[in-house]
Protein backbone atom coordinates (compact mmCIF):
# COMPACT_ATOMS: atom_id res chain seq x y z
CA UNK A 1 0.00 0.00 0.00
CA UNK A 2 1.31 3.66 -0.54
CA UNK A 3 0.29 5.96 1.72
CA UNK A 4 -0.37 9.95 0.72
CA UNK A 5 -1.22 13.01 3.14
CA UNK A 6 -2.88 15.61 1.48
CA UNK A 7 -3.52 19.06 2.42
CA UNK A 8 -6.88 20.50 2.08
CA UNK A 9 -8.91 23.34 2.16
CA UNK A 10 -12.88 23.64 2.25
CA UNK A 11 -15.63 25.94 2.89
CA UNK A 12 -17.93 24.30 5.77
CA UNK A 13 -20.72 26.35 4.46
CA UNK A 14 -22.46 23.06 2.76
CA UNK A 15 -20.73 20.16 5.13
CA UNK A 16 -22.18 18.83 8.46
CA UNK A 17 -19.06 18.87 9.59
CA UNK A 18 -15.84 17.40 8.35
CA UNK A 19 -16.94 13.39 10.27
CA UNK A 20 -19.11 10.70 8.37
CA UNK A 21 -22.70 11.05 9.38
CA UNK A 22 -25.71 8.76 8.05
CA UNK A 23 -27.50 10.92 4.98
CA UNK A 24 -25.36 13.40 5.74
CA UNK A 25 -23.01 15.34 3.28
CA UNK A 26 -20.04 15.65 5.29
CA UNK A 27 -15.91 16.20 3.68
CA UNK A 28 -14.47 12.97 5.17
CA UNK A 29 -17.43 11.07 2.93
CA UNK A 30 -16.78 13.29 -0.02
CA UNK A 31 -13.39 12.56 -0.01
CA UNK A 32 -13.65 8.92 0.13
CA UNK A 33 -15.21 8.32 -2.51
CA UNK A 34 -12.86 10.28 -4.57
CA UNK A 35 -10.25 8.79 -2.93
CA UNK A 36 -12.36 5.26 -3.98
CA UNK A 37 -12.74 6.13 -7.35
CA UNK A 38 -9.00 6.77 -8.06
CA UNK A 39 -8.13 2.97 -6.81
CA UNK A 40 -11.26 2.03 -8.67
CA UNK A 41 -12.50 0.42 -5.52
CA UNK A 42 -16.46 -0.47 -6.69
CA UNK A 43 -17.26 -0.05 -2.60
CA UNK A 44 -15.62 2.03 -0.06
CA UNK A 45 -12.61 0.49 0.92
CA UNK A 46 -10.30 2.57 1.67
CA UNK A 47 -11.10 5.12 4.65
CA UNK A 48 -9.40 8.55 4.80
CA UNK A 49 -8.29 9.34 8.50
CA UNK A 50 -8.65 13.37 9.20
CA UNK A 51 -6.06 15.58 11.57
CA UNK A 52 -9.37 16.20 13.78
CA UNK A 53 -12.90 16.69 12.75
CA UNK A 54 -14.38 20.29 12.28
CA UNK A 55 -17.99 20.98 12.97
CA UNK A 56 -20.36 21.71 10.75
CA UNK A 57 -20.23 25.27 8.66
CA UNK A 58 -16.23 25.39 9.73
CA UNK A 59 -13.69 26.06 7.25
CA UNK A 60 -10.48 24.89 6.50
CA UNK A 61 -7.52 26.65 5.07
CA UNK A 62 -5.17 23.73 5.95
CA UNK A 63 -6.40 20.71 6.88
CA UNK A 64 -4.52 17.39 6.81
CA UNK A 65 -5.73 13.68 5.71
CA UNK A 66 -4.07 10.58 5.17
CA UNK A 67 -4.94 7.54 3.43
CA UNK A 68 -3.76 4.12 1.66
CA UNK A 69 -4.13 3.04 -2.17
CA UNK A 70 -2.88 -0.30 -3.24
CA UNK A 71 -0.45 1.07 -6.22
CA UNK A 72 2.23 3.94 -6.62
CA UNK A 73 0.90 7.56 -8.27
CA UNK A 74 3.02 10.32 -8.30
CA UNK A 75 2.26 12.98 -5.86
CA UNK A 76 0.90 15.52 -8.90
CA UNK A 77 -0.79 12.71 -10.80
CA UNK A 78 -2.68 12.48 -7.08
CA UNK A 79 -3.29 16.16 -6.57
CA UNK A 80 -4.88 16.44 -9.90
CA UNK A 81 -6.92 13.26 -9.91
CA UNK A 82 -8.56 14.53 -6.93
CA UNK A 83 -9.43 18.01 -7.77
CA UNK A 84 -10.66 16.83 -10.58
CA UNK A 85 -13.30 14.84 -8.90
CA UNK A 86 -14.26 17.02 -5.79
CA UNK A 87 -16.75 19.18 -5.59
CA UNK A 88 -16.06 22.86 -5.74
CA UNK A 89 -16.24 23.50 -2.09
CA UNK A 90 -13.38 20.92 -1.30
CA UNK A 91 -9.59 21.47 -2.85
CA UNK A 92 -6.60 19.60 -2.67
CA UNK A 93 -3.51 22.05 -2.10
CA UNK A 94 -0.84 19.54 -1.98
CA UNK A 95 -0.56 16.03 -2.23
CA UNK A 96 2.94 13.94 -0.79
CA UNK A 97 4.27 10.35 -0.49
CA UNK A 98 4.69 9.38 3.23
CA UNK A 99 5.70 6.59 5.18
CA UNK A 100 2.89 4.04 6.61
CA UNK A 101 4.75 5.68 9.50
CA UNK A 102 2.39 8.94 9.51
CA UNK A 103 -0.75 9.09 10.55
CA UNK A 104 -3.17 12.57 10.22
CA UNK A 105 -4.58 11.91 13.34
CA UNK A 106 -2.10 10.52 15.97
CA UNK A 107 0.60 12.15 14.73
CA UNK A 108 -0.53 15.72 14.88
CA UNK A 109 2.24 18.14 17.21
CA UNK A 110 -0.08 21.41 17.11
CA UNK A 111 -3.13 23.16 15.46
CA UNK A 112 -4.01 26.33 14.58
CA UNK A 113 -7.29 28.28 13.88
CA UNK A 114 -8.01 31.31 13.18
CA UNK A 115 -11.19 33.27 13.96
CA UNK A 116 -12.53 36.07 11.94
CA UNK A 117 -15.19 38.20 13.76
CA UNK A 118 -16.62 41.25 11.21
CA UNK A 119 -17.48 44.12 13.07
CA UNK A 120 -20.26 46.77 11.48
CA UNK A 121 -24.13 47.28 12.66
CA UNK A 122 -25.28 45.03 10.21
CA UNK A 123 -24.36 41.68 8.50
CA UNK A 124 -22.33 41.63 5.35
CA UNK A 125 -24.19 39.56 3.03
CA UNK A 126 -21.02 38.27 1.33
CA UNK A 127 -19.85 37.66 4.53
CA UNK A 128 -22.42 35.86 6.23
CA UNK A 129 -21.10 32.57 6.58
CA UNK A 130 -17.64 33.37 6.31
CA UNK A 131 -17.09 35.26 9.76
CA UNK A 132 -18.70 35.90 13.24
CA UNK A 133 -20.66 38.95 13.92
CA UNK A 134 -20.37 41.47 16.28
CA UNK A 135 -22.71 44.81 16.12
CA UNK A 136 -21.40 46.42 19.52
CA UNK A 137 -18.86 48.17 20.92
CA UNK A 138 -15.80 46.43 20.99
CA UNK A 139 -12.45 47.34 23.10
CA UNK A 140 -9.53 45.32 21.15
CA UNK A 141 -7.50 46.95 23.82
CA UNK A 142 -9.24 44.68 26.42
CA UNK A 143 -9.49 41.48 24.37
CA UNK A 144 -5.05 41.94 23.86
CA UNK A 145 -4.63 42.13 27.24
CA UNK A 146 -7.08 39.18 28.27
CA UNK A 147 -5.40 36.83 25.79
CA UNK A 148 -2.01 36.36 27.72
CA UNK A 149 -4.32 34.45 30.21
CA UNK A 150 -4.96 31.71 27.87
CA UNK A 151 -1.04 30.58 27.01
CA UNK A 152 0.55 27.55 28.63
CA UNK A 153 -0.79 24.36 29.69
CA UNK A 154 -4.06 24.42 31.36
CA UNK A 155 -7.39 22.28 32.24
CA UNK A 156 -9.22 23.62 29.83
CA UNK A 157 -12.86 21.83 30.85
CA UNK A 158 -14.58 24.96 31.48
CA UNK A 159 -13.75 25.31 27.71
CA UNK A 160 -15.55 22.26 26.09
CA UNK A 161 -18.78 21.61 25.02
CA UNK A 162 -20.15 18.59 26.15
CA UNK A 163 -20.38 16.00 23.21
CA UNK A 164 -16.38 15.68 23.51
CA UNK A 165 -14.64 12.65 24.55
CA UNK A 166 -11.16 12.77 24.94
CA UNK A 167 -8.63 11.49 28.15
CA UNK A 168 -7.85 14.53 29.19
CA UNK A 169 -8.65 18.37 29.10
CA UNK A 170 -5.18 19.24 29.52
CA UNK A 171 -3.85 21.12 26.31
CA UNK A 172 -1.29 23.60 25.62
CA UNK A 173 -1.67 27.10 24.19
CA UNK A 174 1.58 28.38 22.56
CA UNK A 175 0.34 31.47 20.78
CA UNK A 176 -2.92 33.53 20.85
CA UNK A 177 -3.55 36.83 18.76
CA UNK A 178 -5.95 39.31 17.93
CA UNK A 179 -6.12 41.68 15.39
CA UNK A 180 -7.87 44.41 13.29
CA UNK A 181 -8.33 44.29 9.91
CA UNK A 182 -9.23 47.70 8.74
CA UNK A 183 -10.01 47.23 5.40
CA UNK A 184 -12.44 43.73 5.94
CA UNK A 185 -13.85 45.87 9.53
CA UNK A 186 -12.80 42.20 10.98
CA UNK A 187 -11.15 40.86 14.15
CA UNK A 188 -8.95 38.11 13.11
CA UNK A 189 -7.78 36.14 16.10
CA UNK A 190 -5.15 33.34 15.84
CA UNK A 191 -4.97 30.49 18.42
CA UNK A 192 -2.16 28.19 17.76
CA UNK A 193 -1.90 25.46 20.59
CA UNK A 194 -0.87 21.52 20.95
CA UNK A 195 -4.76 20.50 20.67
CA UNK A 196 -8.38 22.06 21.25
CA UNK A 197 -10.92 20.96 22.91
CA UNK A 198 -14.67 20.20 21.48
CA UNK A 199 -15.90 24.18 20.63
CA UNK A 200 -12.93 25.16 22.66
CA UNK A 201 -11.88 28.19 20.17
CA UNK A 202 -15.41 28.93 20.06
CA UNK A 203 -16.25 29.03 23.42
CA UNK A 204 -12.87 31.55 23.83
CA UNK A 205 -14.12 33.55 21.02
CA UNK A 206 -17.51 34.36 22.92
CA UNK A 207 -15.10 34.91 26.33
CA UNK A 208 -13.08 37.60 24.43
CA UNK A 209 -16.13 39.34 22.80
CA UNK A 210 -17.62 39.63 26.54
CA UNK A 211 -14.01 40.91 28.26
CA UNK A 212 -13.77 43.47 24.57
CA UNK A 213 -17.69 44.77 25.50
CA UNK A 214 -16.41 45.33 29.25
CA UNK A 215 -19.41 42.65 30.37
CA UNK A 216 -15.91 40.49 32.09
CA UNK A 217 -13.56 41.67 34.10
CA UNK A 218 -10.64 41.63 31.39
CA UNK A 219 -9.05 38.93 33.62
CA UNK A 220 -11.42 36.68 34.01
CA UNK A 221 -10.13 33.63 32.15
CA UNK A 222 -8.04 32.57 34.74
CA UNK A 223 -10.79 32.39 37.10
CA UNK A 224 -12.85 30.56 34.37
CA UNK A 225 -9.95 28.04 34.31
CA UNK A 226 -9.77 27.75 37.46
CA UNK A 227 -13.24 26.85 38.16
CA UNK A 228 -13.31 23.82 35.64
CA UNK A 229 -16.97 24.32 34.75
CA UNK A 230 -18.18 24.56 31.72
CA UNK A 231 -21.17 26.88 32.80
CA UNK A 232 -18.61 29.81 33.79
CA UNK A 233 -17.86 30.15 30.13
CA UNK A 234 -21.48 31.04 28.47
CA UNK A 235 -21.91 31.19 24.70
CA UNK A 236 -20.11 29.85 21.82
CA UNK A 237 -19.09 32.01 18.53
CA UNK A 238 -20.66 31.00 15.67
CA UNK A 239 -18.95 27.80 13.45
CA UNK A 240 -19.13 30.29 10.49
CA UNK A 241 -16.11 32.51 11.85
CA UNK A 242 -13.73 29.38 12.29
CA UNK A 243 -10.94 28.35 10.38
CA UNK A 244 -8.43 25.25 11.22
CA UNK A 245 -5.50 27.16 9.05
CA UNK A 246 -2.81 24.46 9.64
CA UNK A 247 -2.06 21.07 11.41
CA UNK A 248 1.41 20.83 12.61
CA UNK A 249 3.28 17.13 12.93
CA UNK A 250 7.28 16.84 14.32
CA UNK A 251 9.88 17.35 11.50
CA UNK A 252 10.16 14.36 9.24
CA UNK A 253 7.44 12.52 10.85
CA UNK A 254 6.36 9.88 8.18
CA UNK A 255 8.81 11.12 5.42
CA UNK B 1 -48.30 57.77 -0.24
CA UNK B 2 -44.42 58.19 0.47
CA UNK B 3 -42.12 56.95 -1.70
CA UNK B 4 -38.53 55.36 -0.68
CA UNK B 5 -35.21 54.88 -2.89
CA UNK B 6 -33.31 52.19 -1.18
CA UNK B 7 -29.58 51.02 -2.06
CA UNK B 8 -29.30 47.12 -1.53
CA UNK B 9 -26.61 44.33 -1.56
CA UNK B 10 -27.06 41.11 -2.12
CA UNK B 11 -25.00 37.93 -2.89
CA UNK B 12 -26.55 36.36 -5.37
CA UNK B 13 -25.57 32.53 -4.94
CA UNK B 14 -29.17 31.93 -3.29
CA UNK B 15 -31.51 33.86 -5.83
CA UNK B 16 -32.58 32.78 -9.21
CA UNK B 17 -32.11 36.41 -9.89
CA UNK B 18 -33.40 39.25 -9.40
CA UNK B 19 -37.06 39.44 -10.84
CA UNK B 20 -39.83 37.78 -9.39
CA UNK B 21 -40.75 34.41 -11.01
CA UNK B 22 -43.04 31.57 -9.62
CA UNK B 23 -41.47 29.31 -7.10
CA UNK B 24 -38.19 30.58 -7.16
CA UNK B 25 -36.55 32.27 -4.38
CA UNK B 26 -36.01 36.04 -5.99
CA UNK B 27 -34.71 39.32 -4.79
CA UNK B 28 -37.78 40.95 -5.93
CA UNK B 29 -40.34 38.65 -4.12
CA UNK B 30 -37.98 38.58 -0.75
CA UNK B 31 -38.01 42.75 -0.73
CA UNK B 32 -41.53 42.65 -1.54
CA UNK B 33 -42.90 40.56 1.14
CA UNK B 34 -40.21 42.92 4.04
CA UNK B 35 -42.25 46.01 2.75
CA UNK B 36 -45.49 44.75 3.11
CA UNK B 37 -44.88 43.27 6.79
CA UNK B 38 -43.47 46.86 7.13
CA UNK B 39 -46.74 48.24 5.63
CA UNK B 40 -48.70 45.78 7.40
CA UNK B 41 -50.14 44.54 4.15
CA UNK B 42 -51.71 41.08 4.42
CA UNK B 43 -51.81 40.45 1.21
CA UNK B 44 -49.11 41.79 -1.29
CA UNK B 45 -50.50 45.49 -2.18
CA UNK B 46 -47.12 47.42 -2.35
CA UNK B 47 -44.67 46.73 -5.65
CA UNK B 48 -41.34 47.65 -5.38
CA UNK B 49 -39.31 48.29 -8.84
CA UNK B 50 -35.98 47.77 -9.23
CA UNK B 51 -33.06 49.73 -11.58
CA UNK B 52 -32.64 46.54 -13.52
CA UNK B 53 -32.72 42.40 -13.01
CA UNK B 54 -29.33 40.58 -12.24
CA UNK B 55 -29.72 36.43 -13.35
CA UNK B 56 -29.64 34.11 -11.14
CA UNK B 57 -25.93 33.95 -9.38
CA UNK B 58 -25.17 37.92 -9.84
CA UNK B 59 -24.42 39.55 -6.69
CA UNK B 60 -25.26 43.44 -6.43
CA UNK B 61 -22.84 46.10 -4.20
CA UNK B 62 -25.38 48.89 -5.05
CA UNK B 63 -28.70 48.17 -6.70
CA UNK B 64 -31.72 50.60 -6.40
CA UNK B 65 -34.95 49.75 -5.70
CA UNK B 66 -38.20 51.91 -4.99
CA UNK B 67 -41.70 51.65 -3.45
CA UNK B 68 -44.17 53.56 -2.10
CA UNK B 69 -45.66 53.17 1.77
CA UNK B 70 -48.88 54.75 2.83
CA UNK B 71 -47.49 56.16 6.06
CA UNK B 72 -44.24 58.41 6.64
CA UNK B 73 -41.46 56.33 8.39
CA UNK B 74 -38.18 58.08 9.35
CA UNK B 75 -35.31 56.96 6.61
CA UNK B 76 -33.28 55.42 9.48
CA UNK B 77 -36.43 53.66 10.68
CA UNK B 78 -36.97 52.01 7.35
CA UNK B 79 -33.15 51.09 7.01
CA UNK B 80 -33.43 49.03 10.51
CA UNK B 81 -36.72 48.00 9.96
CA UNK B 82 -36.53 46.31 6.45
CA UNK B 83 -32.89 45.00 7.62
CA UNK B 84 -34.61 43.29 10.39
CA UNK B 85 -36.55 41.55 8.24
CA UNK B 86 -34.84 40.66 5.43
CA UNK B 87 -32.68 37.26 5.05
CA UNK B 88 -28.79 37.53 5.99
CA UNK B 89 -28.24 37.27 2.28
CA UNK B 90 -29.45 41.03 1.32
CA UNK B 91 -29.01 44.26 3.04
CA UNK B 92 -30.08 47.38 2.94
CA UNK B 93 -27.01 49.74 2.58
CA UNK B 94 -29.33 52.97 2.50
CA UNK B 95 -33.00 54.17 2.49
CA UNK B 96 -34.10 57.56 1.57
CA UNK B 97 -37.09 59.82 1.13
CA UNK B 98 -37.58 60.88 -2.57
CA UNK B 99 -40.45 62.36 -4.43
CA UNK B 100 -42.57 60.54 -6.41
CA UNK B 101 -40.73 61.90 -9.73
CA UNK B 102 -38.12 59.44 -8.51
CA UNK B 103 -38.47 55.89 -10.61
CA UNK B 104 -35.56 53.34 -10.24
CA UNK B 105 -35.70 51.97 -13.01
CA UNK B 106 -37.05 54.77 -15.99
CA UNK B 107 -34.45 57.16 -14.14
CA UNK B 108 -31.57 55.29 -14.41
CA UNK B 109 -28.10 57.61 -15.98
CA UNK B 110 -25.77 54.81 -16.12
CA UNK B 111 -24.45 51.73 -14.36
CA UNK B 112 -21.36 50.38 -12.69
CA UNK B 113 -20.29 46.64 -13.29
CA UNK B 114 -17.47 44.85 -11.56
CA UNK B 115 -16.40 41.54 -12.91
CA UNK B 116 -13.94 39.39 -10.81
CA UNK B 117 -12.02 36.53 -12.55
CA UNK B 118 -10.04 34.16 -10.81
CA UNK B 119 -6.49 32.96 -11.83
CA UNK B 120 -4.89 30.08 -10.40
CA UNK B 121 -4.82 26.60 -11.14
CA UNK B 122 -7.63 25.32 -9.24
CA UNK B 123 -10.82 27.27 -7.62
CA UNK B 124 -10.22 28.43 -4.49
CA UNK B 125 -13.34 27.04 -2.80
CA UNK B 126 -14.13 30.24 -0.91
CA UNK B 127 -14.16 32.22 -4.18
CA UNK B 128 -16.28 29.64 -6.13
CA UNK B 129 -19.64 31.43 -5.89
CA UNK B 130 -17.72 34.74 -6.28
CA UNK B 131 -15.60 34.76 -9.17
CA UNK B 132 -15.51 33.75 -12.43
CA UNK B 133 -11.89 31.55 -12.94
CA UNK B 134 -9.23 31.22 -15.30
CA UNK B 135 -6.46 29.14 -15.06
CA UNK B 136 -4.73 29.08 -17.96
CA UNK B 137 -2.37 32.09 -19.05
CA UNK B 138 -3.58 35.40 -19.62
CA UNK B 139 -2.02 38.18 -20.97
CA UNK B 140 -3.44 41.28 -18.86
CA UNK B 141 -1.56 44.03 -21.26
CA UNK B 142 -3.39 42.80 -23.96
CA UNK B 143 -6.75 43.38 -22.39
CA UNK B 144 -5.52 46.57 -21.73
CA UNK B 145 -4.78 47.42 -25.03
CA UNK B 146 -8.64 46.31 -25.59
CA UNK B 147 -10.77 48.06 -23.73
CA UNK B 148 -10.86 51.26 -25.41
CA UNK B 149 -12.33 49.23 -28.50
CA UNK B 150 -15.40 48.81 -26.06
CA UNK B 151 -15.53 52.51 -25.23
CA UNK B 152 -18.66 55.40 -26.83
CA UNK B 153 -21.55 54.42 -28.62
CA UNK B 154 -21.74 51.02 -30.22
CA UNK B 155 -24.99 49.01 -31.58
CA UNK B 156 -24.32 45.93 -29.14
CA UNK B 157 -26.21 43.11 -30.96
CA UNK B 158 -23.29 41.30 -30.51
CA UNK B 159 -22.91 41.40 -27.48
CA UNK B 160 -26.61 40.50 -26.48
CA UNK B 161 -28.01 37.11 -25.50
CA UNK B 162 -31.29 35.79 -26.71
CA UNK B 163 -33.90 36.96 -24.33
CA UNK B 164 -33.07 40.21 -23.54
CA UNK B 165 -36.01 42.28 -25.55
CA UNK B 166 -35.25 46.23 -25.71
CA UNK B 167 -36.59 49.02 -28.19
CA UNK B 168 -32.06 49.45 -29.37
CA UNK B 169 -29.48 47.73 -28.72
CA UNK B 170 -27.00 51.06 -28.48
CA UNK B 171 -25.80 51.40 -25.76
CA UNK B 172 -22.75 53.92 -24.70
CA UNK B 173 -19.96 52.61 -22.54
CA UNK B 174 -17.90 55.52 -20.54
CA UNK B 175 -15.19 53.67 -18.69
CA UNK B 176 -13.72 49.93 -19.33
CA UNK B 177 -11.00 49.24 -16.91
CA UNK B 178 -8.79 45.80 -15.67
CA UNK B 179 -6.63 45.81 -13.30
CA UNK B 180 -4.42 43.02 -11.74
CA UNK B 181 -5.17 42.51 -7.53
CA UNK B 182 -1.96 40.82 -6.97
CA UNK B 183 -3.32 39.69 -3.06
CA UNK B 184 -6.27 37.67 -4.22
CA UNK B 185 -4.42 36.58 -8.02
CA UNK B 186 -7.68 38.31 -9.42
CA UNK B 187 -8.09 40.29 -12.31
CA UNK B 188 -11.07 42.63 -11.52
CA UNK B 189 -13.03 44.22 -14.75
CA UNK B 190 -15.11 47.56 -14.46
CA UNK B 191 -17.31 48.79 -16.80
CA UNK B 192 -19.27 51.58 -16.62
CA UNK B 193 -22.00 52.85 -19.43
CA UNK B 194 -25.45 54.11 -20.23
CA UNK B 195 -27.20 50.67 -19.44
CA UNK B 196 -25.95 47.35 -20.52
CA UNK B 197 -27.71 44.86 -22.69
CA UNK B 198 -28.69 41.19 -21.40
CA UNK B 199 -25.07 39.13 -20.41
CA UNK B 200 -23.78 42.47 -22.20
CA UNK B 201 -20.99 42.38 -19.48
CA UNK B 202 -20.70 38.44 -18.99
CA UNK B 203 -20.48 38.34 -23.20
CA UNK B 204 -17.81 41.17 -23.05
CA UNK B 205 -15.72 39.49 -20.37
CA UNK B 206 -15.55 36.12 -22.27
CA UNK B 207 -14.08 37.75 -25.42
CA UNK B 208 -11.31 39.84 -22.95
CA UNK B 209 -10.42 36.52 -21.77
CA UNK B 210 -10.19 35.23 -25.41
CA UNK B 211 -8.00 37.95 -26.50
CA UNK B 212 -6.10 37.74 -23.43
CA UNK B 213 -5.01 34.07 -23.94
CA UNK B 214 -4.38 35.04 -27.56
CA UNK B 215 -7.46 32.95 -28.86
CA UNK B 216 -8.68 36.45 -30.74
CA UNK B 217 -6.59 39.39 -32.58
CA UNK B 218 -6.01 42.53 -30.09
CA UNK B 219 -8.34 44.20 -31.55
CA UNK B 220 -11.31 41.85 -32.26
CA UNK B 221 -14.00 43.87 -30.17
CA UNK B 222 -14.01 46.87 -33.19
CA UNK B 223 -14.78 43.71 -35.61
CA UNK B 224 -17.33 41.79 -33.24
CA UNK B 225 -19.57 45.05 -32.75
CA UNK B 226 -19.72 45.59 -36.89
CA UNK B 227 -20.86 42.44 -37.33
CA UNK B 228 -23.94 43.08 -35.44
CA UNK B 229 -24.35 38.96 -34.74
CA UNK B 230 -24.19 37.35 -31.46
CA UNK B 231 -22.28 34.00 -33.49
CA UNK B 232 -19.88 36.94 -33.09
CA UNK B 233 -19.01 36.76 -29.85
CA UNK B 234 -19.05 33.25 -28.41
CA UNK B 235 -19.31 32.07 -25.05
CA UNK B 236 -20.20 33.67 -21.57
CA UNK B 237 -18.26 34.62 -18.47
CA UNK B 238 -20.09 32.83 -15.30
CA UNK B 239 -22.55 34.94 -13.13
CA UNK B 240 -20.76 34.39 -10.23
CA UNK B 241 -18.32 36.82 -10.99
CA UNK B 242 -20.53 39.36 -11.67
CA UNK B 243 -21.53 42.26 -9.18
CA UNK B 244 -24.21 45.38 -9.81
CA UNK B 245 -21.66 48.04 -8.13
CA UNK B 246 -23.68 50.95 -8.73
CA UNK B 247 -26.35 52.70 -10.41
CA UNK B 248 -26.55 56.49 -11.23
CA UNK B 249 -29.21 58.82 -11.36
CA UNK B 250 -29.12 62.36 -12.59
CA UNK B 251 -28.39 64.86 -9.46
CA UNK B 252 -31.30 65.91 -7.27
CA UNK B 253 -33.67 63.22 -9.52
CA UNK B 254 -36.46 62.83 -7.10
CA UNK B 255 -34.83 64.64 -4.37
Amino acid sequence: MYRYKITIAYDGTNFAGFQKQPKQRTVEETLERAVNKIAKKPVKLIKVYGSGRTDAGVHALGQVVHFDIPFNLAETAMLHALNSILPLDVVVLRAEHVTSEFHARYGTAGKRYQYRLALGEFVDPFKRNYTGHWKFPLDLKLIQRALPDLIGKHDFTSFCASGGHTKTNIREIYEATAVFDEKQNEIVFEFYGSGFLYNMVRIIVAVLIEIGSERRPVHDISRIIEAKNRDEARGTAPASGLYLKKVYYPENFGK
